[in-house]
């Protein structure tokens, strides 16, 4: 899987892209499953909201087969490759939940402060491509970016221990005021299928889910492997250290899994 | 302004109307700068959020002109008028603000529950019709309903003290959860001038604004003047008194102020 032209185009200029219909509904159903069983688990790579519900659950792709299977799909492995120009590995993989009614706040922040700071990383040749697993709308906490804030660098953060339970360099209100007076601020929403693939130093949030809808999206942030993090501060299954290159599954490597599990069942 | 045949029966359907393009840029932009005013006034219809900013201004039609024409417009009255079949009065009118970055929740409730219970309003012959001052999209705490949750009736609720500063009857989890499975969820959004209507038991709830802009809506609560509240022991200013029918105003009674405000400037 390769983007056009006029992908490479708009990514430049707004730090994002927005693909629907990437994956069928088969090959969602199959990760939604595993994505609740995951959350129920009692394992440390399993983080919870102050309520008790699960936020995020890391590094699903070494312990789970349709993650381990996601986490090297062609179909969001490739696009990152191409726009980092090389080879990529692993730097972080999530699961976030944004469960029903529960789901807390992500601050204003640029992922690549994070990984830079606390893992140093020496670019921002890294970045996230997400794939929802159920439908994102305006109701359930949508991924909230604002355009065109990838160009200025990064920024100045300050790191917020308090609002939520993981901590995150965030920007100040000042700064996003500015930034979302030049480049506006974009929730795009659709159906669970869809991935999305956003700058390291893109400007993005997202507000709690009062819904009675869960929002769960994977996130896999990949880097290309010459930027590999020099820092291990943080916990190996948050900022990995194992910086092989990923080698792409062939394009059905999920179907085939949806295929085994139909024919076990 | 009158309501088609299709609209009645989307509304008896759905529990709501939305009807974008209803008041010009200029009708909107006079109430915008006035709305601001009065979120700077120390005044006790002024309510809070725990932060400090405006949350909510009650009862501008009573202290500022704009307002004032707006309490009465043809556009807002005749449509409720048309849907209550007869004479309405003004039971609540409220500025909501939902401010940039610290704009909170309001939890899942239907309207006509607080008026029920708190000022013994006889039947849900009463409902509210809102006016986007600013463009409400998926980033800045969208207005939320469950469609045609207003088909059952005053459901249970409990009086929520504690989640903001205003406090609510608000819905079970359970209740929401159930309604939603059934219904869906919506947000309509839409530009600055976009009407929206509800019924007095339509389920609703907006969640909380973590984005750079505001979202300012006015709402009118209409109730035929038969079905007039009972007790008074909300402040008068919240829930009022006066059960005058509302005789609806010239349709450019906006665009007429309008026009003074420019000659005077």
């Amino acid at each position: 899987m390769q983007l056009d032209q006029g992908q490479l185009e708009r990514f430049d200029k707004e730090g994002y892209l927005f693909l629907p219909n990437t994956f069928t509904a088969d090959e969602v159903g199959v990760l939604r499953r595993r994505a609740d069983a995951i959350f129920t688990m009692d394992r440390e790579e399993v983080w919870r909201e102050s309520s008790g519900v699960a936020r995020t659950a890391f590094a699903a792709h070494k312990y789970d087969e349709g993650f381990r299977r996601l986490g090297a799909h062609p179909r969001l492995v490739e696009p990152v490759m191409q726009l980092l120009d090389g080879p990529v590995y692993m730097h972080q993989f999530k699961i976030n939940a944004k469960a029903a009614f529960d789901g807390e706040v992500w601050q204003w922040h640029q992922d690549f402060g994070t990984w830079h700071r606390d893992d140093e990383m020496p670019e921002p040749r890294a970045m996230n491509i997400a794939l929802f697993l159920d439908e994102v709308s305006a109701v359930n906490g949508p991924l909230m970016f604002i355009p065109g804030s990838h160009k200025g660098g990064t920024l100045q953060a300050g790191h917020d221990l308090a609002t939520t339970s993981y901590p995150l360099w965030t920007l100040s209100r000042d700064e996003v005021t500015r930034l979302a007076n030049e480049g506006g601020c974009v929730a795009p929403t659709g159906a669970p299928g869809s991935v999305i693939m956003f700058h390291g130093n893109l400007v993005h949030a997202s507000p709690p889910n009062i819904s009675p809808f869960p929002r769960t999206i994977v996130y896999l942030s990949l880097c290309h492997v010459d930027n590999h993090i020099r820092a291990f501060k943080r916990k190996e299954w948050i900022a990995h250290r194992d910086f092989t290159p990923i080698a792409p599954l062939p394009d059905d490597c999920l179907a085939e899994l949806v295929k085994q599990e139909r024919q076990a069942a």
